[in-house]
């Protein structure tokens, strides 16, 4: 890929996503004759077609850009990083109930639990697909780190997300547990995103260690603001049910918080509306409002020091190209800014 | 591991299977610490402890041995392998609603939907993350075709399965659709783990390639052995619900066969017995009956031929240890001569 100069970020990321999206397509376009294998890749595509922000592929890019790397890798790299996030996306939605992605139907909802279950299965094996065409090629010691580097984030991931599913039946979950978990489930696929970049680039472990823990940081302030934006954002905006969170009982950042800080009554009330199906739309109302008031503040506040460790990282790393430097700090600050 | 000499078939295939299994043992139980955790990771080992054939491992380690490859890298390919055979047998479950497996409780039946979903996903990752320790200081080439391979393979196993929940709503299917699906579906496995035994010997592409066949041709008669089975088979020795494919309205070669070549009445009532969950047991009886005197020699003949395929390939390839090869010989034998 053509090197750009001197073009806005907007125009930057737009380019990168432009490339991710052509090469996911075309991976899930194997020119298959039969209707059931074309109906299993069309419940794939479903969730690519709906949007999503590439945030992922993105800082892949914007990481082996500034390192100096082989950009047409970072494009297929991120590609796979996307695919095996959507692979989580699928499994996830069907083991949460989640009928909304994306603002369009979850691919369970769309296309049944079957096909979910596989459309997951094959983009887990297709991203890793890619991601290994990404490396193809360079020496054995970064093939070798490389899919390494994805697995064990795939095992982590399924990790997290088992001990996520637990807390839906904890009463209360401690708030270093927490971390522990959005850590797995989800920042660690920023750490795999931003690490892949590095290696593809061709850096000592220092480097790729730095880089990982530039995007842990990340995704943590990242999820942080998702149940942030889980209680408080737009319904059209971020695209699933508001306070899905709350009904599935899911143990937020915000959650944790408030109960440790409210009231006798406020925690009874919170505790009678966490996972409970039943509940009117104005208690559910009443209990974001109590819950926002004691831990808002306190949640936005651990995002931006998370996203400033992942600066303090970032600013470290060795730098070919001064442009993408730039406008990764920017992508961090949007990170925590957002509203989808 | 210690190349043996003169010892019984048996004692060499126990030998593999008993490392196989401490490797796989041993990935599954990474010493967690949260409980959420150790309750994926247990019902990730469920069905490893249940028994099993082991045998995909087994012959990867002896292609491995008889090209003289390096027989702790096959262990490590073998165990990979095997996890992901589990991962597919885990998901299929769900989609298939079978609820027994290796003569226990399938993992859904026995630790619920989400935890089966997670629990594939992880033997997916961990499986890979194994293969790609089998490979680790080989050269570039041997670590990505070997891991193409298995990617591809999980790629073209997700497509038969798509293939075969699809053929569940089809009135009847054709011949070579059925071959075809199943080539897919189980076959590709079978290639896949030949394939990477000759992949670790560091052999060419020529002999790669037809280890993969010889596979293939393995896999293919060992699917048709087990539709047989299917119908023909006690139910405590295969360890799965008598006539499942029957009610499931799967489509076997022995059911093509049948109507193919029955007079329209018994056409009609097998019809009417295939996917239906309301018939009688003599019913359903009676409907074995009339398939398998159309179909059971038919049947027997076509794994045959396959299974002679692959010895003929299996033949031609060079050999470093006699042992090995008398022994896969003797091996695919059994392939068809199983009764569980």
């Amino acid at each position: 890929m053509k090197r750009l100069e001197n073009i806005s970020m907007e125009s930057y990321i737009n380019n990168v996503i432009g490339h991710v999206d052509n090469t996911i397509i075309e991976k899930l376009t194997p020119g298959l004759q039969d209707e059931y294998e074309r109906n299993l890749y069309e419940a794939a595509t479903h969730l690519f077609k709906a949007g999503g922000k590439r945030l992922r592929p993105v800082i892949t890019y914007m990481i082996t850009d500034m390192l100096g790397g082989d950009t047409n890798r970072a494009i297929l790299a991120g590609a796979g990083i996307e695919m095996l996030h959507v692979f989580t996306l699928i499994h996830d939605d069907i083991m949460d109930r989640d009928e909304l992605r994306r603002g369009v139907k979850s691919v369970h909802a769309e296309y049944g639990i079957n096909n979910a279950i596989l459309a997951g299965d094959l983009l887990h094996a297709l991203g890793m697909r890619t991601i290994l065409e990404a490396v193809r090629g360079l020496n054995e010691q970064i093939i070798y780190e490389s899919i390494r580097l994805i697995h064990d984030s795939i095992i982590i991931i399924a990790e997290g997300q088992a001990i996520d599913m637990g807390f839906e039946n904890s009463p209360i979950v401690a708030e270093d547990r927490y971390f522990k978990m959005i850590e797995k489930k989800t920042a660690q696929l920023f750490g795999a995103a931003m690490g892949l970049g590095a290696l593809i680039s061709g850096q000592d472990t220092k480097i790729v260690d730095m880089t990982i823990r530039a995007g842990i940081n990340t995704g943590i302030a990242f999820q942080i603001v998702d149940d942030i934006l889980g209680l408080t954002g737009d319904e059209t905006e971020i695209g699933k049910p508001k306070f899905s969170d709350l009904r599935e009982g899911k143990k937020t950042i915000l959650i944790i918080k408030a109960f440790e800080d409210a009231d006798r009554n406020e925690k009874e009330f919170i505790t009678r509306v966490l996972g409970n199906k039943e509940v009117s739309q104005s208690e559910l109302e009443k209990a974001v409002n109590i819950i926002l008031r004691y831990s808002l503040d306190y949640a936005r506040q651990k995002a931006s020091e998370y996203i400033k460790q992942a600066k303090i990282l970032i600013d470290q790393l060795p730098e070919k190209n001064p442009l993408p430097r730039k406008y990764i700090s920017q992508v961090l600050d949007l990170t925590i800014e957002r509203r989808k």
